[in-house]
């Protein structure tokens, strides 16, 4: 944890770079800090993944309109002022994204973090320890 | 929101429009009504996604089973009654849809309402006007 | 009920069977019992969908990290001990199938599993009569 998973209509992929915003949403969590001003996220835990859909029905279908859903999975265990911080700043980061594409067609953006209620929570893998400090 | 977001096995494609399926679940959104006959949902913001796995396993693998789950997020403050509704509805128009196919062959169709939990909540987008009402 | 929904980066592929993942979770789902020593799951509710990811960003995306997300959704009214013995079962097959590949690239693995909180559910389909005992 965190991860971000944005799921989107396909017809996206035209005019939005969503490696690229795949890319800054990690950043900005990369940067995040608590209220203590420590580093919320470990490198090693942060991942965003982006799935166009192929098919997908969006309002009454009389444009070619897009959509893109951001949410954000979090553990259990950080400050309200925390989640809101890291909200705001994934959304400033959006926004930059969208809408210079909002000025050329129509898209809707939403952008949720939920907090995990996981009853098992296990981890395998190979990358933390690129990051642990001596 | 709300937004319903389809995960099927891709084995479907063949024999299934799921775009079709798309919007006739949004048309069915788009038609339903509170307990005081207003419109549940904002055409702006109705959006079904459909997502075919390319890799899949059901059931014991020994047929060509097939799976769709729909899994619908709604915002929180609507009654119980407008939540089974909803959900009636949808289902009527899963059935509609999957009984033709069932025909031919073997198919599973889950369908969930999920009441959202989120801590953070944003939209950016420019759908919503075209919809306002003078 | 269940499903397991495996999200990964889309670069896994070329190492990774995925396909032989999904059949070994949902074997390993089959193969689960209670508390009491009965079959946990009905074979045929039990799916496995996997979806690459052909967008993502992985820790500081200075290496070809890969990532996959294994999500189980149960259903509500199993004890914490049949839940545990569940993930770990689970866990047993994804480590199983990961440290092979874990000994050539870095891999992130998380595994948990939530209870569903649905509002709503219903099922069509005609799977489960072939399962029907006489």
């Amino acid at each position: 944890m965190p991860h971000l998973v944005i799921l989107y209509s396909g017809n996206l992929d035209a005019q939005a770079n969503m490696g690229a915003l795949c890319r800054g949403l990690a950043d900005t969590l990369l940067a995040q800090v608590d209220d203590a001003g420590a580093s919320v996220f470990p490198p090693g835990g942060t991942r965003v993944l982006a799935y166009p859909a192929p098919r997908f029905a969006i309002a009454d279908g009389q444009h070619d309109y897009a959509f893109a859903y951001l949410n954000l999975r979090l553990g259990r265990g950080r400050s309200e002022a925390t989640q809101q911080r890291i909200g705001e700043a994934l959304l400033a980061t959006a926004k930059a994204f969208f809408e210079p594409i909002q000025v050329r067609r129509l898209v809707g953006v939403t952008l949720q973090i939920d907090i995990g209620a996981e009853v098992f929570d296990a981890k395998i893998g190979n990358i933390h320890p690129l990051f642990a400090k001596d």
